[in-house]
């Protein structure tokens, strides 16, 4: 798609400069508006045509029952499916008497520009409507990063040849109709009509809705004001139906005159509070966004992103594409997080319905690394999510018959909404994953109150969870059996080395942080005994190694299954899991996605150098990498193994995901994660970043088409700006007291005032780049200019 | 509930002298009638009350689909259900102006009694209406074995004390309403109206219907005709509506006369002929028993049990609620699977619709042991049917990327319809199972024919699936990996160790039946290379073996795992199944039922002695018999390691599995496989007869109870006749050339005459009696009488 003749390489926005009508619902995720809170997808303002209309409210969604052709015990009975809420995005216009419609007339040009640095998705186009009139539109949408209630439009419609009369229509819509789902069991279940009208109003240029959703019970408010800049005479009017507000303009333009419309969309929903209630609030929302303006809302969405840039960007010589990826990516993580506030950050953020709009494992481990360095109070907030469902996982535990909490493998409001155990359920990773997310996050940040009021609880839960998941053996090992890792290729198996490494640290973090605060874990009722208890387990932990082949097998047993027969699979046969049954997967050595190679990035201390090499080159054979989860981690791991031009070809594969639609599916939504993941794989892979111990690690490295890369951390309260060159490395402190790191093993002390360069070293040799199986190697990615 | 007082113990016959209506659902299955083609639930004439109405035509069924919320590759999508057939049993009665119905009025006397000798359900109630007129109802049925499309029934009503006016409605009905079904995943899903009427027609005392199915596409006739036996002046007429046909009969009755009605009905169904086809069929085979008449129904019917009983009985001393639920057993067996002729045998033959009319490995394993050595026709039936199967399970395999044969794991037609593959597809072992007893029987009745058009074609595309499912490792051993045993506790896991011998006898059968037959062979594309790769296979498979502990691990890695809290789990736990989620049984060291004792009974020469007690020890603490498979399975291997009395609590559990409604679903029809498992516990575990070599032996060895057990066995068209006593054994040959077998290891010969006798030898010491999991030992059996 960036491939695509349309888009244009920039280093601070994605420009589209024609409009291929192909291409529609991949752009309206490419070019979705969100805050983590509202998300709307970049349909075209008249609404049609389009490819997938959706906006979307974090935490909205509705229920609908899981049917089991055979039923087992403590089976999830009921799921949760995000909705396609009220859309507020909508204006027509009409030129004279012919709606603008980009399949009718001439489209004589049309951009589309998403700016990362001014938050503003903006679309200009000149039309000639089949009788001739000529128009130029302007429209500008922002979702506002700082009011997270509203969305706003600035719509220009310009006479550019003769008097044309104009009638504008700035609409709410709810229930609009649907494409029928396709058949790939990734995309979302379709829900029919989803939203119950409960109330509609207009005033003047007002129009407002209320919805209720059936099952899941809740209420959703959408009200729309306008300020209206026309020539003498133009008229506004408002009307409203249960599923329709519209505000009608009239007016009459002579060429180079201009219409202005500034559309403020207010939302407001909830599960508990009334509708009276709801309704005010949204309409609260709205005024202060009229009150504050088009302009008020821009700068303030100017201002936030200032922020976020001067202590987060990266900057990447030598390669524009990946340096443009790098920011849409980065832009793309916030969009995703940055207001989700109490409610989860979605697989897909809130850019489609992907994945029925559920959250995973991802969030802790792919998403919030990013957030925590660059954007802490979001990665607090998401983990203040899961804390919060915390009721619902701890009965989920005993459901199953375990102690602690068990997270859910996939949900929205917190129940597990997995309808196939052993892809869900027997994830039990999940609840390491939170636990490494808090230990990062607190780690990152030193916040006390964080960890006292939420971080301790979370580890002590998972913490309980995993005791009384494993066991010990004959030999005094600790096990954990009959689970599934982060690989979905295998599943139910015993002693993944991810999940036993992950539970692992999740016992001592719980030790320790429980240590910290005796006084509050007592509370929990964490005693002595207990903390002995968890600390035994983890240093009984059971980590499989196949003596015979020098390598650590995924899970007990995996070295000894059989090979895929990649030779006898054609290109069309992948990703295998839609034409290939589960059982022959799990049976054989095939790999989905990095999970032995993931634990190695997270777990750098448990291998040796030569164990990564070997355990890298051993997975490189069998990993197909049919999830979007695999490319930046086995980025990070060719880098630090030495095959850096290997680590550019799955960065440029991560980077480009969405971008170029790798994996044929960004019309439902993008691909957070691996958005996220490149982020990890340029940080942790070039710059060697390890944050599991104590003091953070750097080795960096950069591969051969790179002259540059500089980035930062925000490190509790302070601002690292690492700048990395072929030969150097330089650390920079913003403020705060001297920090202590580790550059590529030398302990070296950074402070306020000169940079601190060091020297890279040079690296030992690599051995022959890895061999992947035979068509599912990366794409070589070749450096585009400086 | 032969425990009930109204139970009483006989060596012929199962008799119930009163009426318990809380037991009428179960004695409902006990009482029913079969033929294997047939199947008559005991329901009561008149209809009501009753427990579960029930009329099955084998292989009649209905598709339904199989709905997944995550759906996957391969999954099936649609299942089949037996389904409630059009009712022939109904005959109402009007005493006066009140119907007979056993809840109102007075019920003076009801017996029931299914004679196994006779062949005959019969049925005495002595009943006063509301307003005091007394009536003797005699009812008899039966479903015969000799005309398979034939179900009869003769009934007379006596007026004892007044003059009665008597009308008698002798009635076919389709679509009755059933009762909702429970939420157990084991029994059914109920379909709702599942017959389209398509025809009915009356004449005389004629009636008949005839219905299709929408989905599966059947056609399906039933018609009744009757022969009136009253006083002068009775009146008989026939009607016909679409789901009712009703031959009524009106008599005037003084004290002591009858009336006596012989009504016989004719099945016919198809799913390729056409309807007036469909109902010739059912019309001639009504011609045909209307010409026999009741006396000649009868007469066939005990014609052919007496030949039955004459090869097949097994007479104990000691023992007589034993000896009689012998019987019961081998008559349910004959009745399951007699005239079943192309179609399957299902789990619960035609008694009930539990586990949706489907059939299992359990047919393969359980039942035709009992039939290849007392009615090995029928066994050879069995094994045509599957074999007619062939290209649905070819097609199955292809579908999952395997060579050969994948046999369903459950079907009627062929197709599979398990929705849950971890213990569905995962369980290839029925493939080696359906090899199995191709080898049995043809071994069992040297039928050449049956080998070359049935059995050969079986053993290679089974032994195809083996080869290809299975891998060569590093080691160069055999694995056959990610699959599911029999113990459905256990599943996915590696070298389960009776799928793997299973699957070796498989692979060495295929070769040397193969070599017998070069030509046919050849025709199948099997050439020297495949066979040899057959017996390599065979010759490396692996078998897992725990040297720390001496004990085969029931899958590798299986004697790692936790041993399942069994004093944390309560008797209202069981079955775990519905109280504990798969993931965690499946990583625990718990067992439904025998898998690795299975394998020792089928394989008793890859194991020592002492290897098999200690993994019987093993297991037992283990097994918690939450399935019906696995009483008689123990009971068999606890005989060979010599504890005779713990076999006998077994054998007792299996003999009284549906007797006494053990498992609590009787109601839905009875346990056939269990039931076989009876025969099997007394030949193969106090005859300790073994069949897995050329040489058929025997170690006989009876348990402190019993002074005496006989039974027959057909081989090869010879009836040997074994009689063992506390210590001695006899052989007797009833007819053909000499027979050499092994008496306790010793070769001996049994010719024609004089029975050839043999001393017991003492037993060797037995050890510690094993000990079973907290609650889920054996009842003790106590031996009743003699």
């Amino acid at each position: 798609m960036i491939g695509h003749p349309d888009f244009v390489t920039e280093p601070w926005c994605l420009r589209e400069t024609g409009l291929d009508l192909g291409l529609l619902a991949q752009t309206e995720s490419l070019f979705a508006l969100s805050n983590g809170h509202i998300g709307w997808r970049a349909n075209l303002d008249e609404g049609e045509p389009h490819g997938l209309p959706g906006s979307y409210l974090n935490g909205v969604f509705e229920l609908r029952p899981l049917p089991y052709a055979e039923a087992g015990y403590g089976y999830p009975e009921s799921g949760q499916i995000a909705i396609n809420v009220t859309n507020g995005k909508p204006i027509r216009l009409l030129v004279d008497d012919e709606p603008f419609d980009v399949r009718y007339g001439e489209l004589r040009s049309h951009e589309r520009c998403l700016d990362f640095r001014s938050g503003l998705l903006t679309r200009r186009a000149v039309w000639v409507s089949p009788a001739g009139r000529a128009v130029r539109v302007t429209s500008t949408r922002l979702v506002s990063f700082v009011q997270r209630s509203i969305a706003a439009v600035c719509y220009e419609v310009e006479a550019l040849s003769d008097p044309v009369r104009i009638v504008v229509q700035s609409e709410i819509i709810a229930n609009e109709q649907l494409p029928a789902p396709s058949g790939d069991p990734r995309v979302a279940a379709a829900l029919g009509t989803a939203l119950v009208p409960e109330k509609n109003a207009s005033h003047r240029a007002r129009a407002g809705l209320v919805h209720s959703t059936r099952g899941s019970r809740l209420i959703i408010a959408a009200v729309m004001d306008h300020v209206v800049d026309g020539p003498g005479g133009t008229r506004v009017d408002a009307e409203s139906f249960p599923d329709l507000g519209r505000t009608t303009v009239v007016a009459t333009l002579e060429p180079g005159q201009h219409l202005r419309l500034f559309k403020a969309i207010g939302y407001g929903w909830s599960g508990s509070r009334s509708l009276p209630a709801v309704w005010d609030q949204a309409d609260a929302a709205l005024a202060g966004a009229m009150q504050t303006g088009w302009d008020g809302l821009c700068a303030e969405q100017r201002d936030y992103l200032d922020n976020f840039w001067a202590r987060a960007d990266v900057e990447i010589d030598g390669d524009t594409s990946i340096q443009q990826a790098a920011r849409f990516a980065l832009f793309e993580v916030l969009q995703a997080g940055a207001r989700a506030e109490g409610r989860a950050i979605p697989a897909k953020g809130l850019t489609g319905p992907g994945y029925g709009g559920h959250t995973f494992w991802d969030t802790e481990t792919f998403v919030l690394p990013v957030l925590t360095y660059t954007t802490p109070d979001a990665a607090a907030q998401a983990l203040r999510w899961r804390h919060g469902t915390l009721p619902m996982a701890i009965a989920r535990a005993r459901q199953l018959g375990l102690k602690g909490a068990a997270f859910p493998w996939r949900t929205i409001r917190g129940e597990e909404c997995s309808a196939y155990w052993p892809a869900g359920t027997a994830a039990f990773h999940i609840n390491a994953d939170v636990a490494a997310a808090v230990v990062r996050y607190v780690r990152a940040t030193a916040d006390v109150a964080f960890e006292q009021t939420i971080g301790l609880e979370l580890l002590v839960h998972t913490a309980r969870l995993w005791r009384s998941l494993g066991h010990h053996d004959g030999l005094g090992r600790f096990r954990i059996d009959g689970v599934t890792g982060p690989d979905e290729y295998s599943a139910v198996a015993d002693n993944n080395v991810y999940t036993n490494l992950m539970a692992q640290q999740n016992l001592v973090a719980a030790a320790d942080a429980a240590a910290r605060h005796p006084d509050l874990s007592g509370e929990f009722g964490v005693d002595a005994e207990e903390m002995a208890g968890w600390r035994d387990a983890a240093a009984s932990m059971f980590i499989p190694y196949d003596e015979a082949l020098g390598v650590h097998p995924q899970a007990e047993g995996f070295t000894g299954h059989q090979v895929w027969d990649f030779s006898a699979t054609t290109a069309g046969q992948y990703p295998l899991l839609l034409h290939f049954p589960y059982f022959d997967l799990y049976r054989k050595q095939v790999v989905k996605q990095a999970d032995l190679v993931l634990a190695m990035q997270l777990h750098p201390d448990v291998f040796t150098r030569e164990q990564k090499a070997r355990n890298f080159a051993y997975y490189e054979r069998l990993t197909v990498r049919d999830s979007s989860l695999s490319a930046c981690v086995q980025a990070v791991i060719a880098a630090e193994v030495g095959h850096l031009d290997l680590a550019d070809d799955y960065l440029a594969e991560a980077a480009l995901m969405d971008l170029d639609d790798l994996e044929h599916n960004t019309a439902d939504g993008l691909h957070v994660a691996s958005l996220a993941g490149v982020w990890t794989a340029l940080i942790a892979g070039y710059g060697g970043m390890r944050d599991n111990g104590a003091v953070l690690r750097f080795a960096p490295r950069l591969p051969p088409g790179l002259t540059r890369l500089a980035f930062g951390m925000l490190l509790t309260g302070r601002t690292l700006r690492v700048e990395i060159t072929r030969t150097m490395a330089s650390y920079t402190l913003r403020e705060g007291t001297p920090l202590q790191i580790l550059h590529h093993g030398q302990p070296v002390t950074v402070s306020t005032g000169e940079a601190l360069t060091c020297a890279i070293p040079e690296p030992p040799p690599a051995g022959p780049r890895p061999v992947q199986p035979v068509g599912r190697g990366p794409k070589p990615h070749r450096p585009s200019g400086s």
